[in-house]
């Protein structure tokens, strides 16, 4: 790749984003985020300075306080003297493709300081083009030195399960007065988290969303061996429970890499990854295949869609 | 295929499930929902005995009424003397692999009516599954005489934009005090929307839910001819205002028909399928392929994404 001129430039915007420069990190960015050609020299130049940063992802439900809460932690990482970098996602929202512009305002408090960086990204449309595309941004921020990586994703739902799957630890926010642990639970959240914060702890229900969350988690099937989540009380507002929720993460990321968990995770993410790229790959060379053709056929009767779908995957494959 | 036994005996359970034996019907849709090979066979052959059925999506976020509505909806169509089928699909449920049996035990009037097929299906993990059965199950209910099928989602989001996809006419219910025309509105589901209904009309908020989603549909880019969608007040456990849904649904239904949307919009339905059918098969193809000894030099930071992924789909195709 060194070769090739243009990965040369992007490699000098990797140096500046390394050395701190914010806007040669925001443009790489934005080369992922628009699905430029030029992010595939850029992600095999960066990759050998990958695999450092902690990964964590934070998700919730609308109006549990995932911002303020996320700013905290930003907070408290940074006075640890590390580079953080926040990645807020918005996977529900595919005709907007509004990024999560009140989360950025929210966390204006750390605008100003250059060991911190936010950036939303919106899905453009499907959730495949989401979660090829997250991975990459991830990769850029560790290149670049952040750790950690905090991908904070808006709602309760599949798309944000698929999201979680690309964190090291999954933090699961839930509030009183919410149902939300009900929700939360029918949308698989639940089994995806490896710490749960119950936020807004000073409200009267609290206590209730944390014993629910204790039975549920208790009911739950758990080998010997396996991480059990804890639960953190938190009033992200006033910073209480940020520096336990900081400690329950470092547990976390300690029995990571004891027990092996961390590699088997990032090989499942890399086949997730490579699963949603191979996908996109296949929808863009569906585009330009028979696709129109074939769904006429299938359209009118004339042709079975099991057939046509097998036609067209030898077709891309090709 | 008459020459294939297997397809043979799935005819006859076809010819059973057309004579109205709702057991052999719900076989068929079994092997549907089990994404069996011999779906392949009953497909190719039922085939030609569909694209009669009118084809009704019903999307909206829980609490709305939406069970009700398609109730009262159901005995409506019934009253015309229609064989009536509701497909309920839940598409936000990835891991519980739950159908939706509550909303069935609340459809239970119609449990004795012959006329009347009623079905729950799960995604089993994920949405292209779903993208890929729903059409074969509408296919199954639509050769063996049902018109409507109404296929019935629940939530607001991505999937359901997804689901309503598969439909002739979309019809998304509202309802008052629940902040859900800005949540539609931003999930897009709006957009696809092709009637509104504003359920519990009854209810005190009611006319302002109206008006909202008044401003919302003024506001909308539409071209001379474009359909506008109209809005319907109902109380659901009333059973008020669904005759003039049944009459704008048929005021849709011939808008379809009279200005050639009907055949486009089938056709762009094919292609979502045989999309989806394609990614399914390019999902089985890779679990049997290299993808994890690829997975795992990606994860290593040895082998650039994109190459890997390149490399996937091309021995999928292959």
């Amino acid at each position: 790749m060194a070769s090739d001129g243009t990965a040369k430039d992007s490699g000098t915007e990797l140096d500046r984003a390394r050395s701190g420069d914010h806007r040669a990190l925001a443009r790489l960015l934005s080369l992922v985020e628009d699905d430029s050609p030029r992010i595939r020299s850029v992600i095999a130049e960066l990759l050998p300075s990958t695999g450092r940063a902690r990964i964590i992802g934070l998700t919730g439900a609308p109006g549990v306080g995932k911002s303020t809460v996320t700013g905290a932690l930003v907070g408290a990482f940074r006075a640890a003297s590390a580079k953080v970098a926040v990645l807020a996602v918005d996977p529900t929202s595919p005709f907007t493709g509004g990024a999560l512009l009140g989360d950025r305002i929210r966390m204006q408090e750390h605008a100003t300081d250059d060991g911190v960086f936010i950036r939303s990204m919106a899905s453009r449309g499907h959730l495949g083009g989401l979660a090829a595309s997250t991975p990459q941004a991830v990769r850029v921020l560790d290149a670049a030195g952040f750790d950690p990586v905090i991908i904070e994703t808006v709602g309760v739902g599949q798309a944000e399960v698929a999201i979680a799957s690309l964190a090291d630890s999954v933090v699961v926010l839930l509030a009183p007065g919410m149902g939300d642990a009900v929700q939360a639970a029918k949308a698989g959240i639940l089994e995806v988290a490896d710490l749960f914060v119950v936020n807004k702890a000073d409200k009267p229900d609290a206590q209730q969303v944390v014993r629910d969350l204790r039975n549920m988690i208790a009911l739950a099937d758990r080998a010997a061996g396996d991480w059990k989540p804890p639960i953190v009380s938190t009033v992200g507002v006033k910073r209480e429970g940020i520096e336990e929720l900081v400690d329950r993460l470092a547990g976390h990321w300690a029995w990571l890499g004891d027990t092996g968990e961390l590699k088997r995770r990032r090989q499942a993410r890399a086949r997730e990854e490579l699963t949603a790229l191979a996908f996109t790959g296949l929808r863009e060379r569906l585009a330009a295949s028979r696709l129109d053709e074939l769904a006429s056929q299938v359209a009118e009767g004339a042709l079975d869609p099991f057939a046509a779908a097998a036609e067209l995957l030898a077709e891309a494959g090709s």
